[in-house]
C-alpha cells in the first residue's frame, strides 16, 4: 500500500494487518459455536507485554453486561488493560445477573488463556440483544483462540467480530518521525443500530507506541469525536458500543504530549476509513454519503443538521433511488432545530448547485442525477446564517434490503 | 353510523359528511390539471356565512408560500377566515418571490370566486418541493371548484387533497348537548414526509357551532397536540404543513368558555381518526402501531421516549416483519436522552410482557408474534422511574414499499 502524506518531518503510509500490524501484538479469530452457522464467532486480541489502555463507550443507558466488565476492569487496572476479547452472535445486553456472570467469566478466561491479570483484560459482545450467551462456546473458543494466536491474526480477528456486516473493517498506518517509526492498527464491525452516541459499535486500535493511559484516552476521545462519532447508518445507539485503544511501547517510540498532534492525526487516519467501512457496508448499503454542512452559526448547529439530514429517510431513500431531490434537504435542515436562513441557504448535489438565493436550478437536475448514480456521493448544505459553523459527517443511503435484513434478523 | 357514547348529559355520535357534514359549508373537489394523472387536485372550502378560524402551522423554518400567506391573511382578518383552498400535486415550497405571488394570487382568486375578501381566505399546498406551481391550472380549477361547491362536497374535498395516500381521511361527529346539537367535521392528508412539528400535513376542520377565534385557537392547540402531533411516518417535518378550522355558527349553538371541554372533546372526536388515518395510510404501512410508555419521570420524558420509538428504523422494521425484537425498544428507551432503569423497566408487545425485572421472558415470544402479525399492534413501555409520566404516540411499520415509494416520488 502507498498512500503516503507528509505532515511537516512525519510521514504516514497505510500498511496491512490491522491489529497486528504494530509490533508485539498478536491475535486470532476463531469458530466458537456461538453462531449457529459455524462462522468466526470469537477474536482475541493481546499485547505481548504490558500496554496503556483507553476506551469509550456507548452512552445508552440500557448497556449491555460487557460494557460494565470492560469499564470496571479499565478502571481498575488504571488503564493498563493489555487482552481484548470479542464475541460475535449474541450481546449478551438485558441479560440479568446471570448476563454480568457470563461477561465476568468470559474476562478471566482471557485473562488465563493469556497469562495475563483478570483486570488487564477488555471485553466485548456484539450479536441479538436478551438471549443468553452460552458460556461454554465461549471458555472453548478463548482456550482455541489462545492457541491460534499470532503476529497476522489481524484479519482473523476483524472477520471474527463481524455480525451483518458485509466485509471486515481495517487499517493500518506506518508513522515516520524524528524519533523512529511506529504504527497504529485496528478493527471495527458494525452494519445496523449504528448511530454511536460518544462511542461506537465496536473497534479495537492498537499501537507499538508507547503513550501513558491519561494521553492515549485524551487522543482517542478526540479522534472518536470526528470519526466514529460521526456516522449513523440508522440513527440508532446501540447498547453494546466500545472502542478499544492498547499501547504496548514495542517498537521503542514514546508519545509525549508534544507529540500528540502526530499520534491525534495518525489515530485519525486508522479510524476514518474504519468509520467510513462501517457506514459502506451499512445494512442494505449500496452507497457511501459525505454530508458537508457550513454556513452554521455554530459547530454545534452544524453537526445537529448534519446528524439530521443522515438519520432522513426521505434523503436517504431519494439518494438510494439517485433522485436530485433537494427539497428534502431543505425540509430537513428547515425542522432541524438550529438557525436557518432559506433566502441565503445553498444546497449542492456533488459539484451541482440546486438551491441558492431562495430559488430553484432544476435544469441542473440531470447532472445531479448523474452523481447520484455512483458509489461515493456528496451533499452539501449552506445554512445560509453567515456563521462559520461546520461539519462533516458520513451515512449511506437506505435500501429496501435494510428493512429485509432487519424485519428478519431475529426471526 | 353508531359509536355513540355519553359525557354528563353530553351526547357524540360520528357521522358522515366530512367537512359539509356541518350545517352552513360547502365544499369541491376538482381536476384542474396540476396533476398529470388527471387525479382531482384542487380542494375548496366555504362557509356560507362569517366563521371564527384558526390554525397551527410547521414549525419548519423552510416554510412553503402557502403558509406564509395563510399566517398573514389570518392575523389581517383577526382570525375570522370562512374560505380553505388547497391545491395538491405540488407543496409551492422553496420556489422564491414568483412562488408567494402564486399563492397570494391563489387567495385571491379563491375570494373571487367564493364572493368573500381576499382576508378571509386560507391557502395551501401538498406535493413536490421546489417546483413552480401552475397559476393557470390553479386560477381554472378554483373557477371549477367555485361552480361545483356543494353541500356534499366534503369527501370530495378529502380526496383532492391526497398525494401518496391509499385513501382520504375523513371524520365528523355530532354533539347534543343541553343548548342543542352542533357538528364538526375534517378531513387531512399525509403519508410521507409525516412527523409534525405543533402542526401537521393539511387537515381542514369545520364546525356549525360559534365560537370566538381565541377559544376556537385555543382548543385547536389543545387537541393538536395529542392527535396530529402525536403521529409519525417517518419523523420527517413537512415545509407546508398546516391545521385549520372554521366555525360559523349556522346551527345555533354557541361555545361559551364554560363548554371548552365538551368542544374539546368533540374536536378530539374527529382529529384522532384523523391522525391515526395518516398513520394507517403512511408511505409503505401495512400495520399501525400505538406506542404507550409509562413509568417516566415526567410526560415530557414520556414524550421523548415515545418519539424516538416512533421514528426507530429497527422498531419499525422489527413489527413489519412480526419480530417480538423486544431487545430494540429497551436500546431506544436506554438511547432516548431520558432517566431509565434497566433493572425496574418493563416491556410489553400487546398484552405479552418480555422484559422485566432486569430479565426476558423469551419464552412467552410466541404470544408477542402472533399480536404483531395483526394489523393493530400495541407496544408499552415502562422506563421503570417510578415516575407517573405517560404519552401515547401512533406510527407504523417500516415496509421495503417505503423505500420504493421514496426511491421514485419524484424522477
Amino acid at each position: 500500500m502507498s498512500a503516503r502524506s507528509t505532515n511537516s518531518e512525519v510521514t504516514f503510509a497505510a500498511i496491512d494487518g490491522a491489529v497486528t500490524a504494530p509490533v508485539g501484538f498478536r491475535a486470532a479469530g476463531v469458530a466458537s459455536g456461538i453462531k449457529k452457522t459455524g462462522n468466526l464467532d470469537l477474536a482475541l486480541i493481546v499485547s505481548d507485554r504490558a500496554a496503556s489502555s483507553a476506551a469509550v463507550f456507548t452512552l445508552n443507558k440500557a448497556q449491555a453486561a460487557p460494557v460494565l466488565v470492560s469499564k470496571a476492569r479499565l478502571s481498575a487496572s488504571g488503564g493498563r488493560g493489555r487482552v481484548v476479547v470479542i464475541n460475535s452472535g449474541c450481546a449478551n445486553a438485558c441479560t440479568g445477573p446471570e448476563g454480568l456472570r457470563t461477561a465476568e467469566e468470559m474476562a478471566d478466561a482471557a485473562a488465563r488463556a493469556a497469562f495475563v491479570e483478570p483486570t488487564e483484560v477488555l471485553v466485548a459482545s456484539t450479536g441479538v440483544i436478551g438471549v443468553a450467551l452460552d458460556s461454554e462456546s465461549v471458555s472453548a473458543g478463548i482456550a482455541a483462540a489462545a492457541a491460534a494466536l499470532s503476529a497476522d491474526g489481524g484479519p482473523a480477528a476483524a472477520r471474527a467480530i463481524m455480525t451483518t456486516d458485509p466485509f471486515p473493517k481495517e487499517a493500518a498506518v506506518e508513522v515516520t518521525l524524528a524519533g523512529g517509526t511506529f504504527r497504529i492498527g485496528g478493527i471495527a464491525k458494525g452494519s445496523g443500530m449504528i448511530e454511536p452516541m460518544m462511542a461506537t459499535m465496536l473497534a479495537v486500535l492498537t499501537t507499538d507506541a508507547a503513550i501513558e493511559p491519561a494521553l492515549l484516552q485524551r487522543a482517542l476521545t478526540m479522534v472518536v469525536d470526528d470519526t466514529f462519532n460521526a456516522i449513523s447508518v440508522d440513527g440508532e445507539c446501540s447498547t453494546n458500543d466500545c472502542v478499544f485503544a492498547l499501547a504496548n511501547g514495542a517498537c521503542g517510540v514514546t508519545i509525549a504530549a508534544k507529540d500528540l498532534d502526530v499520534f491525534v492525526e495518525a489515530l485519525r487516519k486508522v479510524c476514518e476509513p474504519l468509520a467510513v467501512g462501517i457506514v459502506r457496508g451499512g445494512e442494505g448499503a449500496t452507497k457511501v454519503v459525505t454530508i458537508e454542512v457550513s454556513g452554521a452559526e455554530s459547530t454545534a448547529d452544524a453537526k445537529k443538521t448534519a446528524r439530521a439530514i443522515a438519520n432522513s429517510p426521505l434523503v436517504k431513500t431519494a439518494v438510494h433511488g439517485s433522485d436530485p431531490n433537494w427539497g428534502r434537504l431543505v425540509a430537513v435542515a428547515g425542522r432541524a432545530g438550529v438557525a436557518f436562513d432559506l433566502e441565503r441557504a445553498r444546497i449542492q448535489i456533488g459539484d451541482v448547485e440546486l438551491f441558492a438565493g431562495g430559488r430553484p436550478y432544476d435544469e441542473r437536475a440531470p447532472l445531479a442525477s448523474k452523481h447520484l448514480e455512483g458509489s461515493e456521493v456528496v451533499l452539501r448544505v449552506d445554512l445560509g446564517t453567515g456563521g462559520s459553523g461546520r461539519a462533516r459527517m458520513w451515512t449511506c443511503d437506505l435500501s429496501a434490503d435494510y428493512v429485509k435484513i432487519n424485519a428478519e434478523y431475529r426471526t
